[in-house]
C-alpha cells in the first residue's frame, strides 16, 4: 500500500490556472504563489454578487480521539465523490499549523488518495498567510510594550496584558516567560508568554473578516489588555489596528489549490477549534458558494465543539447557514469512547493495536451513545444528519 | 516635488514575465508571487555555465551619518544609467528588515526616481524570505531547549547556549529575557532573548550559501551552545539542519523585481552590516553575473565596513571578484564627520539643518579625510575606485 | 478601658531570675537576653529527669474566625487563675511571626491582663529564634544552589527542587521569583520563592526535635529536592545538616518569660497550624512538664487543625499525652458560624458590628454545630474537655 | 603549635560583669546575651559626658593581599600589650559577616593569641545586630515592593528602585533575581537582588549614626529609588523609617566582649571597605573614648581605603579624632607588591608558598613603595604613623 506522501507525490498537479478556469475564476482575480497555489482577490464578490448560492455542506465528527477519525479525508473524498458524479463542488477547509505538525504527523491535509496539493507547501509556508498574522499579532504585542516603556500614556497596567506574543512553532519553553529584563532601556519585566499563532485571536479575526474593511474594524475594537483603573485598551488606543491590516492585507485573499483528482480547493485561515471557532474563514466559503452548486466544509474537533461552533460564532457572525452535516465515525473510536481501549495523546498506537481491531459489541454499542448525542447537536439547529462510518480494513 | 511614495505610486510596473525576457531568464526557471515578483530557479547556472561573467561593480559610501548618504539611489541609479546607454545592466541588493524601518522610514528600497518595485510588497512580507529564516532560526531555538527539556543527551549546558530565537520586529522588551517558567512540563529556566531576525547566523548563511547543499552543509555545522563540558553542540547534533534546509528551500531562490525605470533588480537576502557580513546573497550575484555584463551591488553601511566584509568574507567564500568600486559621498555628509554639526540617531534633522546647508569650507576639507580613508580601503584590494558625490539642491 | 499595649506597658516585670527560681531553674542553667528573658539549658531535662510529670492541658477553640476567639488569653488566664489559687503552674506557647503581624495587630501574645511580656521584645527578635531558623534555612537553600552551580554532582534537577528560601517578613513579591539570572557565573536559573520563615520545615523541625542529636538527625534527613532520576536529594548529601545544628545551638534552648501577672511562660518556636503542626515546642513542653504540676499549652487555629495535630504529630512523635482539652469558643463566632454574618479577613467590623451584636438566637445555635464537631474531635481521642466561653460584654 | 581554634576554646573568659566592671560600666548599663556578651546602654554616654576623652588610635595596613597582613591580630596585640604595661585600654572593631566567612575562614576575630572571645557566638549571631539590619533592611525593600503594587501613589518607578533585599549569606543565585512573577496578586515584575547584609546601607547607617534619633533621622532621608519622574523616593517616604528604627533600637547598642588575655573589646556593626566605610561604629568608639585611655581601632583594609574612610568618612561626620595611624605589613605581602609572585583570592597558598618565603630583596623593595605610599596617605591628614611589621618565622 502506498504512503500517504507516496501518493501524494505520484500525483499529477494541473495549472492552478486551469483550476481557477474550471470552476469560473477569472486570471486578473488571482495572484499567483508558484504554478500551483493562488490568492483569489474578494473583488470577484462584487463580480458574483448576483448569483445564487450553493448548497453547504459541514463535515464533522464524534468526539475526537488520538486515532484520527477522518474527517478531512472524508469531506474531500465527498467533493471528489460529487465531482465525479457531474456537480460543480469546491472543497473549503482550515490550513495546517507548523506547531503541531512539524515532524510528527504528514500535516492536516487529509490522507490516502484525498489529500490537498501542493502538500508540502502547504504544510510549510504555504502562501505566507500564517506568517502574516504572526506578524501583525507580534507588532501589536511589541506595541504595548514600547507604549508601557515609553511613558505609558494609555496607563496600560503590565500585569494585566492579555494579549500574548505569537510564534508558529511548538515551543513549550516560550509559554510562560519574563520580558522586559536588562534595565530601563528594555521596558518593563512582565510575565507573558508565546502562543502557538493559530491559537491567536489575530487568526480567529482573519477567520471571521468579511472583508479589509470589516477586517481593519475588528483589529481597532480587540482588546489587550486593561489600563491600572480596569479600563480595556484596545489595539485602535495604540494605533496598531491601520498597521496589522497592512500586514495582513495579502493574508485575508483566500488559497485557491487542489485535491489528488485535481477538483477545487479552497484552504484560508487556520483559527484552533480548542481555543477559537476552529472553521475555515468566512470569506472561502462566500466566494466558494458563489462558484460551486455544492461547498463541502470541515468543522474540526467534533460536533460538540467544532460544529457548534461553526453555527453559533462563524455563521451566526456572517449570515452563512448550513444545509447539511455530515458526522463521521470510526469503528476503532467508537470502541475507545465505549471503554473498550485507551490511547492518550502521544502514547504509540501499537499499545492497543490488538484491543483497538479485536471484536467487542458491548464497547461499540456504548460508543455509539457519544455518535448519538453528536447528532442531536445538529438537530438541534435543524440540519439534516448524514452520518459517515470510515470503514478500515481492520474493522470487526 | 514628489514623495518617495508619490513616484513609487505613479511608475508603471511591467509584468515580472517581461523583466525576466529582457535578461533571458526562461519562464519555466521562475516562481511567480503575484504579478511583478519571481523566484529564480538556482537550476539556471547550470544552463549559464558557459556564459562569460559580467563586470562586477559594488556601490559603497564613506562612514555613514544619520542623514543617509544615498548609497542604495546611486546604484539603482548608476543601473538605470547603464541601461539608458545601452548596456544589459542587473541590479542585486538585500531586502529590508522590518525591524528598523517600520514606520519610521519608507524601507530600504532606494528613493525619488531610482527605486525597486513593487516597494510595499518588499516592504512587509516579500516572497518570504525573512519569515523563512525566522521560522528556520526559531526551529533550532526551539529545538536546544525541547533537547535540554527531554533527557539533554548531548548535555548542553543551559548557561551556555548561545543561539537565540528571533523576530523581524523591533521589541526591545525581547531581547533580554528569561524562558521556561512554570514548572518542569515547560523545560529549563534559561536567560535569552529575541535578535532581529536579520541579524542571524541563519540570515548570514543563506547569504553565504551556494546552493541547496551548502546551505544543509552550513546549517550542520553551526555551534548553538556548549556542553557542560565546553565541546561545542551543532545544529547537525541536535538533528535539525536538514529540517532547516527544508524551510529555507524557497527563500534560497534570489527575487526578481525591478526599478521604477522598469531594469532588473535582484533582491536577496538581508544580513545586517554590524552583525553579519552585510551584503546580498552569494547566488544572486552569481546568476546576475551569467545574465548580465554589468551587476551593480550594494556594500551595506561604509568601505569601512560592508566593502570589507564583501571582499573578505563574502568574495573569499565563494570566488566572486569586485571590478570596480563606487565610493558615495555628500557634502553634508562631509561636514558633518569634518565636525561642522552632530546629528544622532533619531534627533530630528531640522535641528542641525542651517549648519548642515551653510557652507563650511574647513569642515568639509576635515571631513574628506574620512573620503580618502575609504578611498584607500578599496585599493588595498587593487581594485578601482570611483567617488560619486550625492549631490543636493541645498549642497553649497 | 485600657488598651492591650498599655496594659503591658504599666505591668511591673521581675527579673528573669526570680520567676525562674519559683519554678526551680537554678542560674546556671539560664543564658540572659537582658533582664527579663533568659533562655533555658536542656541539661536541666537530666536534673530533673526524676521528677513526677504535670498534668498537660491544651487550649484550643472552635473553628476560628476573623474575630479571634481568644484562645491565647483564655490560655494564659487559665495559668494566671490556677497560680492565683496556689498552683505551681506554667504556660508554654509558640513565639509570634513577624510576617503576618508587623505592624497589622499588636502581635500574638495576649491581651488584656492575660498578655506575655516583655511583649515588645518577643514581638521583634526576642532571643534570635526565628532570625536562626532563617539562616539555618536559608544556608541550606544557598548550598543547593551552589551545588548546582559547581558541577552538581548530585544530579539535583533544579526544576525539582522543593526547598525554598525564607524570610521574616510578608513580601509577596519574593513569593513566585526567579534567581540565578546574569550568567554562568550567578549559578542556574530557576524559578523558586521565599516563605515566611514560621512556615518552613526548618521551624516545623525545632518545634519537633527533643535534643541536639535529634535536630542533627532530622535536618540530615529532609528531603529538599529530587534528583533527574527523581531520587530524593537530602539535607545529608549536601553536607549542611551539620551547620544548620550549629546555627540553632542557641535556638533549640526554650525562652523563659513572664505573664502580666508575673507567672511564668516558656514561649518557643513558632510552626504555623495551616503548613505544619501549629503547636509549641516538645521540648518546652518536657521541661515545663518537670518543673509545674499543671502546664497549659496553646493548640494553633481550632481543634480541627491545631489540636489534632498536637495528637497526631507532636505527641505521637516525643510520647507527650495531653490529660484535658479547653475548647475556646465566642458567643459573636458562633453566631457567625451559624450564618448570622459574614466577615473575611482584611475587612472591617464595623461593617458587621450592629449584626454580630443583636440578638440571634438561630444563627447561634446554628454556630453550636462547630463547637459540637471541636468536641467531638476531642473526645475522638478519649480526652476530657471543658467549653470556655469567652464573654464579652457586648454579647446578647 | 595550636591552631587558632584551639587556642581559643582552651582561653579561659571571666564573665562580662568583670570586664565590664574593669572599665567602669554600671551592671544597669548592661543587657546581657548569655554569660560573655552584653550590649552597652547608649545613656552611658550622659553619665560619662565631662570625662575627658582617651588617645585614638587606628590599625590600618598596606594594601591588603589574600595572604592577610594581620591587621587583626596587631589591633588586639596592641591592645593587649597597652594592658599589660598597666594602661587602661579598650579595643573596637567591626563584627565579622557569615557571608564571606562561612565555612572558609574561621571568621574575623582576630588569631592566635589575640583573638576576640566567644568566638564560635561572635561569629555566628553573636547579639542579633546583622539579623536586626537584615530586617531592617528588608522590611524597606518590601514596602516598596507593596507600595507599588497597591496603588504606588508616589510613583516610584519600577525599573528605577536602587534599594535591594539582603542576606547575611553568600548566595551568588539570589545576586540578579526576577521578583513579583505570579500574577497581580504577587505585585509587579522587578529585577532586583540581594547583597550580604554587611555590604547594605542599612548597616553603613548603623556603624554612622550617633544616637537613636540620628539613626531615625538617617533612615528617613536614604533614597531608594526614583519615581517616573526621576524625583528621589526616601525611606520617610514609604513610611517605614520608624518601624525600621524600632527593629534596630537594641542593634544600636554596642556588644562588649573580650580577647583571649580578657581585655575589653567592643565590637559593633560590620559595614564593608569596599562599599561602606568599613569601620566599626561612631558610638563604640565614643564610648570607649570616655572609658579608657587609649581606644585601638581598626580601619578595614588597607590605608587607601579603610582608613581614608576613617578619616574623611567616620570622623567627619562624627568629630571623632585619630592621635595615631598604624601601618601594618608583612614581609610576604611586600614582596607580592613588588611582583615577586602573584596570588588571586580563591588560590592556594602552597602554589606560591617556596616563592612567597624565599628571598627576593628587588621585590621587596619594589614592595615597599606600597608602604611608602600608605604611610603618605596618614600624613596627608596630620597623624603621626607607626609602622608595624608582622614577623613570620618563615620570613627571610
Amino acid at each position: 500500500m502506498l504512503s500517504d506522501l507516496e501518493i501524494a507525490q505520484q500525483a499529477t498537479m494541473k495549472p492552478i490556472t486551469e483550476i481557477a478556469k474550471s470552476i469560473g475564476i477569472l486570471e486578473d482575480e488571482l495572484d499567483f504563489y508558484g504554478k500551483y497555489m493562488a490568492k483569489i482577490d474578494l473583488n470577484i464578490l462584487e463580480r458574483l454578487k448576483d448569483r445564487p448560492i450553493g448548497k453547504f455542506i459541514s463535515v464533522t465528527a464524534i468526539t475526537p480521539t488520538p486515532l484520527g477519525e477522518g474527517k478531512t479525508v472524508t469531506a474531500l473524498g465527498l467533493g471528489q465523490g460529487l465531482a465525479k458524479i457531474g456537480k460543480k463542488v469546491i472543497n473549503t477547509n482550515r490550513q495546517p499549523s507548523k506547531g503541531p505538525t512539524f515532524g510528527i504527523k504528514g500535516g492536516a491535509a487529509g490522507g490516502g488518495y484525498s489529500q490537498v496539493l501542493p502538500m508540502e507547501n502547504i504544510n510549510l509556508h504555504f502562501t505566507g498567510d500564517v506568517h502574516a498574522v504572526e506578524t501583525a499579532h507580534n507588532l501589536c504585542a511589541a506595541a504595548i510594550d514600547n507604549h508601557i516603556s515609553h511613558g505609558n500614556t494609555l496607563g496600560i497596567d503590565p500585569v494585566n496584558v492579555t494579549w500574548r506574543y505569537c510564534q508558529d512553532l511548538n515551543s513549550r519553553a516560550l509559554r510562560d516567560i519574563v520580558i522586559g529584563l536588562g534595565g530601563a532601556v528594555n521596558g518593563y519585566p512582565r510575565q507573558t508568554g508565546f502562543d502557538i499563532t493559530v491559537a491567536t485571536e489575530t487568526m480567529a479575526i482573519l477567520g471571521l473578516a468579511t472583508d479589509i474593511k470589516d477586517l481593519r474594524k475588528r483589529f481597532g475594537r480587540t482588546v489587550v489588555g486593561f489600563t491600572y483603573d480596569g479600563k480595556p485598551v484596545t489595539a485602535e488606543d495604540l494605533k496598531v489596528a491601520g498597521a496589522m491590516t497592512v500586514l495582513m492585507k495579502e493574508a485575508l485573499k483566500p488559497n485557491l489549490v487542489q485535491t489528488t483528482e485535481n477538483t477545487p480547493v479552497i484552504t484560508h485561515a487556520g483559527p484552533f477549534a480548542n481555543v477559537a471557532f476552529g472553521n475555515n474563514s468566512v470569506v472561502a466559503d462566500r466566494i466558494a458558494l458563489r462558484l460551486a452548486d455544492y461547498v463541502v466544509t470541515e468543522s474540526g474537533f467534533g460536533a460538540d465543539i467544532g460544529f457548534e461552533k461553526l453555527i453559533d460564532v462563524k455563521c451566526r457572525q456572517s449570515g452563512l447557514k448550513v444545509d447539511c452535516a455530515v458526522v463521521v465515525a470510526s469503528v476503532r473510536a467508537l470502541k475507545m469512547h465505549g471503554g473498550g481501549f485507551l490511547l492518550k495523546p502521544g502514547q504509540k498506537y501499537a499499545n492497543v493495536k490488538e484491543k483497538a481491531e479485536t471484536e467487542n459489541l458491548p464497547a461499540l454499542e456504548k460508543g455509539c451513545e457519544n455518535l448519538a448525542k453528536c447528532i442531536s447537536i445538529a438537530k438541534t439547529f435543524n440540519i439534516p444528519v448524514v452520518v459517515s462510518i470510515n470503514r478500515f480494513t481492520s474493522d470487526t
